[in-house]
């Protein structure tokens, strides 16, 4: 049963894959995160498609293994069996997703599955491409309220108060999801009232509201501009109360921002605006 | 062995989650890829964190197999018992991630699993927050040699033609790794002569080229501006040819864009210049 850890030797994780590594990096933060007692050091490997990276790739293990005098751990989608055989070779204990699954899916099938290398993140097809490069540029033009004559052909507006994190957010719902997002801060001088500003009157539908707990929008807007009224705790306060007034008065759903990521903003409102994605 | 498939029935694959579903998602597009010759609605049902909500999308679940005849397939990576237990009365193929590989990696480390909602996808820490919002507010920036002067604070600078893919691959790398990315585009006026563009000299370095098949590029540039000496062939090929040897002849590393996702790209290239990510 698991041997002890001290603060000096730390286990290693590697996330092997022939493609980006991204599937398998996301499946071990995942099952990591559930031990959070434990000091992993997380390492991805991406490309290991050949005898010559399966074999740089074990020596790197052995040699974490030797110094650390813990035993590695190795989470892998490594399709090729060739390659996949050479890896299992290692000391580190191995969580090998496909080897997990794409038998109970080929009996389900009743066929064999291909073990080609990157499908998954490949460029697919041109319609898709295109819709995930359009949906960027488009939220990189409509970013920021720079541009509003396109809110028509938008599938979301986001707004909220300045570093409420909706320029991220909506770059990662065009990336992701190939959606068209844009934004618009709502700045002091919409503020006068809490109705919503003229110009997204027409597109309510359409609107999506984030908001973030003052002391945070502090400390956010303080890395930015320090000192500045636009960072001080009264102005952050009232900015925050008021665009809140507004989004309730206007009946705009919201969701706060302040303890989530990226990832989960832009799922949850999805799932709260029931919008679908794009691509993907 | 495997029920038939026709055209008109086709079986569902539902990625079931408690958080964004991005994780089980991956597992299930890279799993599924490997049977392109079976047709497979794809289903994401994120935050399923709930009795109702698992309720909910087992009833989704038994109705696409009775609508199409065929066993559903389940891949999910549920952490509460309780939910996952119900989710298993289902009737459906079951990948369970956090059940294959949960207990392995809690005997490994002599320690029980935390089985807490959520954790991967957090916003984790401030700094990790603030690297990634202040990474795509710098590539927003640096996007399109708008701006030159933090040349000198980037990670890495991407150069090319006009539409061979920048601006998405830098916005990747700033929210997926929190790179600094910058990106300048090799425009006619630079074409002159087959040198770096004076502006970029300093930076060498830090440089890294994305080119393309004049062919794919004519057809990205022709959905922008059709018919026009932008988008003609001609012009595509010179341009393309200019920039390579240019890149050739400063020594710039690059990569093809035309058969690679924003994902490869971004992972291949980090790869090849040697760039370690900055959060992750």
């Amino acid at each position: 049963m698991g041997d002890s850890v001290s603060s000096a030797r730390k286990r290693t994780a590697f996330f092997i894959s022939d493609g980006t590594g991204l599937t398998v990096e996301g499946i071990g933060h995942s099952l990591l995160a559930q031990f959070r007692d434990q000091q992993v050091e997380q390492v991805t490997v991406p490309y290991v498609d050949s005898e010559a990276r399966v074999n740089q790739v074990l020596q790197r293990i052995e040699n974490a293994a030797r110094e650390s005098g813990l035993q590695p751990i190795i989470i892998t989608s490594i399709v090729s069996d060739q390659i996949r055989k050479q890896l299992h070779q290692s000391s580190a204990l191995m969580l090998d997703v496909f080897e997990s699954y794409l038998a109970p899916l080929a009996t389900l099938f009743g066929t064999d599955p291909a073990r080609t290398v990157g499908i998954s993140h490949g460029i697919a097809d041109n319609r898709r491409y295109t819709a995930r490069i359009d949906a960027v540029h488009f939220a990189m033009d409509n970013d920021d309220g720079r541009r509003t004559r396109e809110f028509e052909s938008a599938d979301i507006i986001l707004v909220g108060v300045s570093r409420s994190g909706k320029t991220p957010t909506c770059l990662y719902l065009a990336l992701q999801f190939g959606l068209r997002a844009a934004n618009y801060p709502i700045t002091e001088e919409d503020m006068d009232s809490t109705s919503l500003p003229k110009i997204l009157r027409p597109f309510q539908r359409k609107l999506f509201g984030l908001t973030i707990d003052p002391r945070r929008l502090v400390s956010i807007r303080q890395e930015r501009r320090a000192n500045s009224r636009y960072a001080s705790p009264e102005q952050c306060e009232f900015e925050v109360r008021q665009v809140e007034q507004m989004l309730r008065r206007a009946q705009v759903p919201y969701l706060d921002a302040t303890e989530l990521s990226v990832e989960e903003l832009a799922t949850r409102l999805m799932s709260q605006a029931g919008i679908e994605r794009r691509i993907g």
